[in-house]
């Protein structure tokens, strides 16, 4: 239809306008040639070696070849679709881990590739392992079998409509009957209806319950139960239960979390687990050994180790993304026709994205020796030796917090930093942000882990005012007097990049603000220190704050400590220790006013940390892409059209967006019914004759 | 089924566990007839007036009896459910007003009711007025008619795929044919695809085209144009034309954003808006008159009016969900069995809540004087008077900045601040800040726009260096000299409170950190300011910095201003001046680097800071509900189970979760299909007999 002399004069026009565009796949091509390390060598250090990520690439072209592994229309299912493909997946995984085609090993790494929660998160994550942990013999032996086999498949109902993080408040009661031998379960309130368990709605057929245990009008607390409640034939809720789910959420909503009401519910005696605590069909309640308390809090703190584990592989995820699409992103020339310049090369996008790299490496590294900690704990846990929990505890609650602070946050900088396309759910940053925030609030509110931490410190401050030696993380308060009269030594530029300056400072930055904790406690309290009741309450500002001092701290030296020790070539090396020197600063830089207020920086001590700063980013720039690429992911895992390796950013875009739901129809599902009354056939010939 | 001594047994464990159960209705009312004011009258002047909050009630009773007009669904509908239903709303009320049952003033509060953008926005908000603006006489008359009776849908593509904030970038060609006297209208690359526009998708059938104007190879930059893009009768594209949606997004789904991709579209010469510039048919340009560039930019400057404007009722909202719920919510006893504590009651919670109840209040009056400030200039406009134009457009760009990060920032410390239900959607809060974030990147990235603020300062900074009086906001840079060598006078915790100490500081710091920008611009600038370029975009860490420093003060200035001149009773006055203080010293805290690295603070006065916060914390904790009560919502507004006015939480999440469409049937939408091939249903029995 179109003539070639207006073929011609358009393509004049183009000519015009497009005289200084580039190739995004060139620009991420030259970014990698200017890169001053390998980054291949770091990614495989990072991930355990090269069999690894040769694992992972198998691994992906296995699940794409699936039905179910195909990720192009994650971002358009809705939560109904959502939720029964992720069940499909799970089950795919599963199916081929029974059928012996797969390992245990692959099979985990399978879920991690795929990254898709269902309903059979519990199941894996807390059904089974409670299972082992709590129940007897007996107890293992007939459920463990039957839950590999998903033959049935549970949850964990803990938390309930008014209780979350006071556990010891849970209001469901499992009352003994002797006479029928059995345990009548009931919800007291409408605050006690269970709600959140994942896998709880639809999916679970039973739940590992936890209720009071009450025998003869008297309250044991809460123990844990194995409870059936849906038919296995029919998938109906059984007597006395009334189930479902609990509706959508910010994200995560391949998962059924799920709502449970009991009314008068009878499970058999047997039905409690009876590893540790008992009681006897004559309804005598038999407590657990003395060390069992310790024992239910390991799987809290393994949790917690595990959370921090992921929090920088998430927080690398959204970096990749963010850091690859803003090396080919072009924006602004200093004239139209002029080339335009890099987004990253502007200086507030690498002042957010290059410090959310290092604090991805920094959390990385403190994720592997977070797990180291808890394995040697479960070493002496093992041998009846609990001594290492106390500092177990302490580090991991803290270190949760901080790190999934900065994870989530992280992630909605990374996004915020892609523009308007980070908005479109195909970046994969909307979603990731809205499904990781929730871990800010699981397994711990943030907040009250820190004041776990916080209670540790000023333990420790107690311990080290009575000459004793504090011993682990919080070692540093031992000379607690001595560290808080300390002064910044630095004395030029450079000084603030070596490694035990960032240490020192943030060592005395924390020591001060847990023995100002401790002063403020014990003033508060007449002279006592209390760790519940109005001064505990009213002082929870400072304490969450020492606490999160106390995290920084160690998590930049475990960071400087494993950089230091990393095994990698020479190149990557000075990439790490630059990275280890921007994240301290950077921690300096937004914390300032906490060593400046007791004079521990000077003015111009202070000044020098911005332009360190900057020195170290402009030093950076030209690895911003390798840094990324040495994490190591697969396109198949960032599923995001931004992040993409090859930088084929747009074509990714407009290629994905034709598959949108909306886009089934040309006319699109408002056309019959909605719009067609409006739009008035005749105007059209007009519209398009009349102007 | 249950036999009468069963129930017994169980009666007397629920007594034994629920003795100091609260019921959630009797906190809140405790907590109105703990408040110092009354905030009806609050409510009453922060909207406008007693009958302003009668028609709102009026407009939610009428709304509840339409069909469209229910929110019970709201966070169930998938994508589509949303698109096709928030534009049934939408035509709903466009069919009342048209009808003549609702005037434009109630048309537009029912919209804002409604909160359910779909396919229309930018038919309203950018379609029409742009005819207003660049249409002529004919353009206008021809139409106007047909958009106000939605004959034609309309809306306006500019962005492309690669180009946002730089709009002189943009690639779609519009070249002149002389001999066909029509436009050719054309997409020369990928990254030239329009990309974003609202209601584009799959709703409008005509948009306003920004393209470049090319005549005789000539290029005479962007153009706007009117020109149609579906069928009226088949609502398919028209020749030359792709369209379609360009998928989902974090939030603000209802909305089908689309893509648009031109090969060689004709549309007639007439298609042009030619108020100012034209092209004749022959093919010759007449440049627009001068003054025209100014009147495009006004357009741009009313929109981040509005978005100032309405920054804060969105962080209002979230603060009242937010405030009520962690009134009613009870988390932790010292002892099981005893009254559980407020978790308003908690330092940390009180030091999250009340300070975004502060700013909310701060940003809506900000808003209030902002639109004021842009009625002032559109007064002077319609006399050809746009000397106001350079003073609003260097507020509103900072502001508009500022304002939507502590609205986006609010809104989602207010959504971790309700703990696990602040992640459900129920609670309104996910939803809220995914659609609302999108305000720190569209209508000028906010980093962009403060930029554009520092380059109002720094040329401030350059007109008082040549012994100039510098005008409006940025006056005190006039002396700025004078005003850098300056320190805080404070001498005990009390002057914290005086509006005038915070004032100062923060026009102290302000200016310092204006004159340290124009410092380091001209020595990276060797002597010259340059506002581009390597020196300029090297800069930008410190230049965004001081652009928020500026319209921080701005912000607490205008508040304070505007609570000392509100007509409010003197218990809501005291109030409102406690919220000012707050307002004050929580920047101050925050920012706290920035006031002691040039000795403007003394440490003492530092410390001092901390104390007077919790202080006021204290003092405004009873009245924390009367506060939200005092932003006036109704409950149909918040639409959030946690928010609700009466307190009735957990009734409410319970009720709502129900109609989840998970909740469809008993057995949930995996059964048939995935779950019931492996449950097997032979080992119901064993299950519920064996153990």
């Amino acid at each position: 239809m179109v003539d070639e002399r207006t073929r011609n004069l358009v393509k004049a026009s183009s000519r015009l306008v497009l005289a200084e565009h580039v190739d995004p796949q060139d620009d991420m091509r030259a970014e990698r040639a200017r890169a001053s390390f390998a980054s291949e060598n770091l990614a495989e250090y990072l991930n355990g070696g090269k069999a690894i990520l040769e694992r992972r690439s198998r691994l992906v072209a296995q699940l794409e070849k699936t039905t179910w592994g195909d990720k192009s229309q994650r971002y358009f299912l809705t939560r109904e679709q959502e939720y029964v493909e992720g069940l499909k997946a799970a089950m795919g995984i599963w199916q081929l881990m029974q059928s012996g085609r797969l390992s245990v090993e692959d099979g985990l790494e399978m879920r991690n590739l795929l990254s898709f929660p269902g309903g059979l998160e519990l199941h894996i994550g807390m059904f089974m392992p409670s299972i082992m942990s709590q129940g007897d013999e007996e107890q293992q032996a007939y459920w463990l079998p039957l839950a590999q086999t998903l033959k049935v498949i549970g949850t964990y109902a803990q938390t309930e409509l008014g209780h979350g993080t006071f556990v010891r408040g849970l209001e469901t009661t499992a009352t003994y009957d002797a006479q029928s031998e059995q345990f009548v379960v009931h919800s007291p309130a409408l605050s006690s209806t269970k709600w959140w368990p994942g896998g709880l709605g639809k999916t679970s057929t039973h739940i590992i319950l936890m209720a009071r245990l009450i025998i003869d009008a008297k309250d044991y607390g809460l123990h844990a139960f194995v409870m059936q409640i849906r038919d296995l034939r029919t998938h109906l809720p059984v007597q006395g239960v009334t189930v479902g789910d609990i509706g959508p959420k910010f994200g995560y909503n391949g998962v059924d979390n799920g709502f449970l009401i009991f009314d008068h519910a009878q499970i058999p005696r047997k039905a409690m687990l009876m590893r540790y605590a008992k009681v006897t069909s004559e309804g005598k309640y038999v407590p657990p050994p003395a060390a069992n308390a310790k024992a239910s809090y390991a799987t809290m703190v393994y949790v917690r180790a595990t959370i921090v584990e992921d929090a920088g592989w998430y927080l690398a995820k959204a970096a990749t993304i963010a850091v690859r699409y803003n090396a080919i992103r072009r924006q602004t020339a200093a004239k139209v026709g002029e080339k335009e310049l890099q987004v990253l090369d502007y200086q507030n996008t690498s002042a957010t994205l290059l410090p959310l790299v290092a604090v991805a490496y920094a959390l990385i590294f403190m994720g592997k020796s977070a797990m180291k900690m808890y394995k040697q704990f479960e070493k002496a846990r093992n041998k009846g030796d609990f001594s290492l929990l106390p500092e177990l505890h302490a580090v991991l609650s803290g270190m949760k917090a901080v790190s999934t602070w900065t994870a989530a946050d992280g992630i909605e900088a990374c996004r915020r930093g892609c523009g308007g396309h980070g908005f479109s759910a195909l970046s994969g940053l909307p979603n990731m942000f809205a499904s990781y925030v929730q871990n800010v609030t699981w397994e711990g509110d943030n907040n009250v882990l820190c004041l776990q931490t916080a209670r540790h410190l000023l333990k420790s401050c107690e311990a080290a005012g009575s000459g004793k030696q504090v011993p682990g993380s919080a070692a540093y308060l031992t000379d607690a007097q001595q560290e808080i009269t300390r002064k910044c030594s630095v004395g030029s530029h450079l000084d603030w990049r070596h490694s035990e300056t960032l240490v020192t400072a943030l060592r005395h930055r924390a020591a001060r603000l847990a023995v100002e904790g401790h002063e403020l406690l014990i003033h508060r309290g007449n002279g006592t220190l209390h760790f519940e009741g109005p001064a505990w309450n009213g002082s929870t500002v400072h304490l969450i704050h020492m606490a999160r001092a106390h995290s920084q701290l160690v998590l930049h030296q475990t960071f400087t400590q494993a950089a230091q020790e990393a095994q990698v070539d020479q190149a990557a090396q000075s990439v790490l220790q630059r990275l280890v020197s921007l994240h301290g600063l950077t921690i300096l830089i937004r914390e300032l006013g906490d060593f400046l207020i007791d004079g521990y920086l000077t003015p111009a001590q202070a000044k020098m940390l911005q332009g360190q700063q900057n020195e170290l980013l402009l030093e950076l720039r030209p690895d911003a892409v390798a840094l990324v690429d040495g994490f190591g992911f697969e396109d198949y895992q960032l599923n995001s059209c931004l992040g993409r390796s090859d930088g084929n950013v747009y074509h990714a875009l407009l290629q994905a967006a034709r598959s949108s739901p909306l886009n089934k129809t040309e006319e699109g599902p408002a056309w019959h019914g909605v719009l067609k009354n409006w739009l008035d056939p005749e105007s059209r010939q007009q519209t398009h004759s009349r102007l």
